[in-house]
């Protein structure tokens, strides 16, 4: 589902926080509070219950005492307070005190919320900047859905604190939407689904965040690298290859050793060589740039690889596909004069537009582009050039406006080093996945000191873009596969149809229909009479095959096919040559 | 050229060992001796000179004292001698009096040949296992070809030595043969041509060891990748995908922690997890094949995968492609039944057969087959039971003998695993190069406990065989790169042909014409006019283009195609459809 998103929404999801901490605190009067913020979806509240902590099964009686609190409607009031007040407020409780600090350290106000009653008086006061709505009463519709563990201040080094998740809605309808929700995602949930399927494994000895993909599972990949490259091919890409590992060197030159150092796998052999795995593709290209001497009729150059980087992320926030340590990008390059920046944008959008139609994802109600451009109040901290800069963020404006993409320029959300262009798609449960980008990099070819010779002989520097279509193969896997809930269509699935003979006699035909189909360029299996037919056809819908062709004597005496769908409750009857077009 | 390989002539490369060392001691008494043996195409020795080494200036004076040595026609005289004898004789040679102390170690005898001239009296003895020609006057032509650095025993924490290497032969001719391959050697040499054809390049800031393709060698590559996967999958492999990182637990289950672990790149990431690089696939792919329960009915199962491992060589053993860090498999494991193993390695060798007939090395006379079994006397270091080992090696033979392969049956060169077939190929310098790999393994399925049903229900051991076509696809470029010289193919070519207008009111014409040669899926490109014709031809024999084709007012008037293949004198008139039918 799309939660909706606005102020009110936000409001609403931060006064039922409030609500719920208040309930809590009547249970655990001496708990201690964390951080307590809205999100896009919801909200939470992280809470220091000492050595008990509240668990799933008090739901009911925080829920209880929040619709109290709601019925109560409460004013919800805001003042400004002193720091004095604040700390006595919040005597004993070290994280609002940490947090008291910190908002004095910036130089700002100290802020309480109350909730008061009709006599004036307050009954509940939190620490909080809001905003928030005006009433209690205003909520409408909520539930608590989760509890986590989480670092104060998300640092592993600092106190574990309990952290209760929940969601707000106006009306009673949309958390009904709400659970509708819930259920059809976790029926579609990738882990699941992909054990099901067999596409894909984990193994204890290999390690966490290391999918190994089976051969059905690399078929998927493979047909999502190959599509992409073959639109990329047409635009002018050409691939190249480079290794896993790189000396420090080269991202101490890109830059990226202060910023990532953490998250790299270090590597080291005999004599104590030092490498690093690669967490990204980029430095590598600018090398295989720099390996000649580049003149302007040399650009656009543009290089696409499908390869893998490593991160290290932390064991406990992998999830199947979705957050892996061995992530493949399908990530391509460009290096070219400023003045191409338009045109080779173009190219990546017409590359995006083809291959998420051929998903089936690209309706203008069904994504949504973030133009980021600079803080207009901020112009300093982005390095690269004035020119540049409002150069790229005109171009891609207009390639926006000229593909009538639907777009919000969004200032401040540009990277220091250039503008970008991401699209956001919605999955057919309408969550939101950012998939594509094109990032606009002026940093790097002055990192690398990357030229080229112009027209007059003098040297310039190129401009460099990033571009990913489906991002990483693994989390795009994840989204198609509770996308299409498993049934992936014709093109993209590893076996597209089975045949059934209804009994012994019919092997032979049976064989050689599949061997017509597979001569056509069909993925045709043939399911022998050792499991009844029954049993074979329910088999066909587990596996969620596309088509099951059922072939008994009529079919043998008409030459006709009969052909079921996934998921239809019908069959249906054509000719060998119309399925053929069918699956082209 | 293929090295003359005899007994003969292993005892001539042995004699002119000996002789070179005489004349070194001639120059050099003090010199200390490592070791001096004979290889398939020449000889060395090892010296210490103390601080002041000889140096390739020093070869002439040698090489006049070795052929002083020969002229005299010494006899060459073997004898056994006492510890007392050989230590006195060498005193003062510390690598001599290790390599007494090794031999009576072993409890052998201690032997040493001397040249004696026609008194009888020994002009020159060394500690020497022989054996040797019966006169230096047989040793015939001869010549020292380099000097390099080599530590003591092979060891990095040893003493460094000088290393003189050298060849000998029957005759002048052969000689001069040699001085032939020498130079086509040099000009073929594929790191020089790598560099000039833009197929590759080294990054001092990525490492050393570690080659980044451009788009014209990732071209070639993935051609070559792409071939060999089509050939697999005709033969019934699927495609897999596995991640460059494992835990050690991996290693140690399969046994090559123990074997491998000083080759090994190790990685670490946050909290000391500890992985290492992968260097090699097959216990990954052990992994795919457990992730699920396996009956008879599924074997066999075939998973292949181009992929990079990853080898820790040593810094000066690294050279262009030939030895690198990251070297990427063209890599293949079948899971199957002991019964199965003969069909198996029939569809491998027809993969093999057809891979290399389109590169055009199958023919009898430019490869031979190794079948490598156990050797007879020691059949208890073999591991994997007798009739699995007896069964292997009798498929391979009745594989090798149905289908007329030049194989040889190797006893003692199985591995303790299982038997194999190396595919060894001469290249177009006839040197011999060893590629394609099958290779029985019964160790690997058991200590990963593999396992499937039987048809009585009862759990059996699959088999595991590995297969590799080119080997490394980096070696198999350099290989490749030498023996075409850099002049490819047109299938493997990343550029077929160049169109050359003649002046500029060819463009347009020139320009149509390389847009119907891409529409018929010709790689072609257009060179316009701001080069000389001239220029531009000699150009395109400087990349060694397949094709040229020369667009003037005669070849616009009659659609006919003047066109000049590599290599070639002169041009040739075709139609646009020969044309493209001659490149399909």
């Amino acid at each position: 589902m799309r939660f909706p998103q606005s102020d009110t929404e936000n409001r609403r999801r931060h006064t039922a926080s409030h609500i719920m901490t208040y309930a809590v605190k009547m249970l655990r009067p001496d708990v201690h509070l964390g951080v307590g913020p809205w999100t896009d979806s919801g909200f939470y509240q992280d809470y220091d219950f000492g050595g008990s902590p509240l668990s799933e099964h008090d739901f009911k009686d925080i829920q209880k005492k929040m619709r109290w609190i709601i019925n109560k409607n409460f004013a919800v009031v805001q003042q400004d307070v002193s720091e004095e007040h604040a700390r006595a407020h919040f005597a004993g409780d070290p994280y609002k005190q940490e947090l008291i600090d910190g908002i004095l350290a910036r130089g700002l106000a100290l802020s309480f919320y109350h909730f008061q009653n009709d006599a004036g008086q307050n009954v509940y006061s939190d620490l909080c900047a809001g905003p928030h709505l005006s009433y209690t009463g205003d909520v409408g519709a909520f539930e608590l859905t989760k509890i986590a563990g989480a670092y104060w201040r998300g640092d592993e080094k600092l106190a574990q604190l309990t952290r209760i998740y929940g969601v707000a809605f106006a009306t009673e309808e949309l958390l009904s939407e709400y659970h509708h929700f819930i259920a059809e995602a976790a029926k579609r949930d990738h882990r699941r689904l992909g054990q099901e399927l067999g596409l894909f494994t984990f193994s204890d000895l290999v390690g966490p965040g290391l999918p190994l993909f089976t051969p059905k599972g690399t078929f998927i990949r493979r047909k999502i690298q190959d599509t992409i490259m073959a639109l990329s091919s047409a635009e002018g890409y050409t691939e190249v290859c480079i290794p896993h590992l790189a000396q420090p060197d080269l991202y101490k030159t890109s830059g990226h050793w202060e910023k990532f150092s953490d998250d790299l796998f270090h590597v080291r052999g005999k004599n104590d060589a030092a490498f690093v795995m690669k967490p990204m593709n980029c430095p590598h290209h600018t090398q295989v740039y720099a390996s000649q001497m580049r003149s302007y009729r040399d650009l656009p150059q543009r290089y696409m690889e499908t390869t893998m980087v490593y991160r290290d992320e932390k064991h406990g926030e992998l999830s199947g596909l979705s957050r892996v340590r061995s992530i493949t990008q399908d990530d391509a390059h460009v290096f070219c004069r400023l003045s191409q920046v338009k045109d080779e944008s173009q190219r990546i959008v017409r590359i995006i537009e083809q291959f998420y139609a051929r998903i089936g994802m690209w309706e203008k109600e069904n994504f949504w582009v973030s133009l980021s451009v600079r803080d207009p109040k901020t112009l300093e901290k982005y390095l690269g050039g004035e020119e540049n800069w409002s150069t790229a963020e005109r171009f891609l404006e207009e390639v926006c406006q000229e593909a009538a993409l639907p777009y919000k320029r969004i200032e401040g959300e540009a990277a220091f080093y250039g503008p970008k262009l991401d699209f956001m798609f919605y999955d057919s449960l309408q969550r939101e996945r950012q998939l594509s980008t094109i990032q606009i990099d002026f940093v790097q070819p002055e990192r690398f000191g990357l030229e080229y010779t112009a027209e007059d002989g003098t040297k310039e520097r190129p401009v460099m873009i990033h571009r990913a279509i489906a991002g990483s193969l693994e989390r795009f896997m994840s989204v198609m596969i509770e996308h299409f809930a498993g049934a992936f269509p014709a093109w993209l699935s590893p076996v597209q149809c089975v045949v059934l003979p209804v009994n012994p006699a019919h092997d032979a035909a049976a064989n050689a229909l599949m061997e017509r189909l597979r001569q056509r360029g069909v993925r045709a299996e043939l399911w022998d009479t050792s499991e009844t037919l029954g049993k074979r056809v329910r088999n066909a819908q587990t596996e969620k095959l596309p088509y099951s062709i059922v072939l008994g004597d009529t079919e043998a005496a008409s030459g006709q096919l009969t052909v079921r769908a996934y998921g239809q409750e019908t069959e249906q009857t054509i000719s060998f040559d119309e399925f053929c077009e069918v699956l082209q």
